[in-house]
């Protein structure tokens, strides 16, 4: 279904532009030429101390809006547990920079830094905004070519953080459909836009990326987690949600409580957890960040501490 | 000996700016006007679930060049080990802020954000540049009389990163020597300035702030660690430091030898460890974060995890 071809920039170099030891392994960034969104892209990805000696399993973290690959790495401290349990974690950017399209730094919430994680359809954005194939095809693709010794290629999980979160549920659900098998062993999120067709952010990313989807169109509805829940679900795959209560964005923008109701209603495997008191930021995130960590660690199988 | 008065801003007031809630307890910063710099002051403070209860004992974490109280509470990952060990973790800003003293924006090493933790002697600064003072007596003055349910007066233990490695040390040190009594029951650092007559940094910071001397001159003696070592040592407190073997500045600048033959000649409790691979960044400070929070945590007694 992809709109682009992600096979062929496997084939082409990553450019290590930063590495940092930390607990015993190393956060690594790169930038590498794409053929998703045909710019260069950018990402970070910790290698935990197990991976000098052994391949291991990858979790992919999808940042939020405004975020680049660099915010997890600075400030969500996966560093830790991901060192304990031995998971890699690759963080890729948020969109595509420097594409040239008109009006994509005009606003925070769409455009650069806002990519959604979709395939753009409308042709104003469709040969740059396909953060899902990048995400779930091509990264993973450069991924495996390049560290062959040090990840495996199948053994993968997905979580993100507020429009990441919305990523994380969406590329697993969605390249679950596509392929008839799991990618993901699980997924989980940080306060994610839960049901983006009926938010203000969602409409507006849907709105503009998607062709003949005017805010909750029928184009968006295939890239909303709860109603992929209430159609679809459910997903042969666990889940696991944590939000804040006092998220500013909670009510008019989060919505956990559709899919929460989605997920009751389909028999799904899922934790959704309110956590009193916690906001959007990454203090929040930090805070349950071992708790995804040995979540994604379990339903990989990796060995417990 | 100090050519300040602190006793009397601390009836004066703080003002929050934020609160984040992290790890079951708060971050939360403040302002207020001081009387060592005759500036607004900020610091940051992560209060731990345990002072909701009962009043706790304080760590306070000095920062290096460049940093404000806002680095280590978004890179240092403290709160994560002071929640599961009940103590307050308290960072000042590295210097006074819009002083108006001419040149002090000039250098990213001297001035704004480069305290360096001393009592300035020379009249181009004293007037302002204080960070001892304020660190040692008037900080903690301000934080008992706001917080004397969350916060005890008397259980105090200090660290520190490069210039705030420094700045721990001596603070340690010169209190001891002019009180007669260890007010901080132990002392950490991380990549710390130990020997500042002796390198670039120091020389400059010391030439410029302390009257009569010009690098290497009398006045900064008694503001090195390592000399203060070799003179008055050991002193009644546990050290331990930590230097990555990767750090660029580690030859140049920070001479941790120094101090570790100062504290073998003195027969000083200390233990000063290099961390294979590691830089001068926050990936080495956040590495062994926990391991300085439990060392200060078992200084003061407080209950193992």
């Amino acid at each position: 279904m992809s709109n682009v071809d992600a096979s062929d920039s496997a084939a082409q170099g990553l450019t290590r532009l930063n590495r940092w030891k930390a607990c015993g392994g190393f956060f690594e960034q790169y930038t590498h030429p794409s053929s998703s969104t045909n710019t260069a892209m950018r990402f970070s990805v910790y290698f935990p101390p197990q991976s000098t000696h052994k391949p291991v399993p990858v979790l992919y973290y999808l940042s939020g809006l405004t975020c680049t690959d660099e915010n997890v790495v600075q400030k969500g401290f996966v560093q830790s547990q991901a060192a304990k349990r031995g998971l890699a974690v690759v963080c890729p950017d948020t969109s595509p920079r420097g594409a040239g399209v008109d009006g994509e730094d005009e606003s925070w919430d769409f455009g650069t830094g806002a990519g959604f994680y979709v395939d753009a359809t409308a042709s104003k954005w469709s040969r740059h905004y396909n953060m899902f194939t990048y995400v779930t095809q091509e990264l993973p693709a450069i991924l495996h070519r390049h560290f062959p010794t040090a990840l495996l290629p199948d053994a993968r999980s997905i979580c993100g953080h507020s429009m990441g979160g919305h990523g994380a549920l969406v590329c697993a659900m969605k390249t679950f459909l596509l392929q008839g098998r799991p990618p993901y062993k699980s997924v989980s999120a940080f306060a994610p836009i839960a049901h983006p067709t009926a938010c203000p952010w969602g409409q507006k990313a849907f709105g503009g990326y998607l062709e003949g989807d005017q805010g909750a169109g029928n184009a968006g509805e295939g890239w909303d987690a709860t109603l992929l829940m209430e159609r679809e679900g459910p997903f042969p795959f666990p889940l696991l949600v944590d939000q804040g209560t006092a998220d500013t964005f909670l009510e008019g923008q989060l919505m956990p409580e559709a899919l929460e109701k989605a997920c009751a209603s389909k028999g799904q495997d899922a934790t959704i957890r309110r956590q009193d008191g916690y906001d959007h930021s990454y203090f929040f995130i930090s805070t349950f960040m071992a708790d995804h960590i040995d979540f994604h660690a379990n339903a990989l199988g990796l060995p417990r501490e």
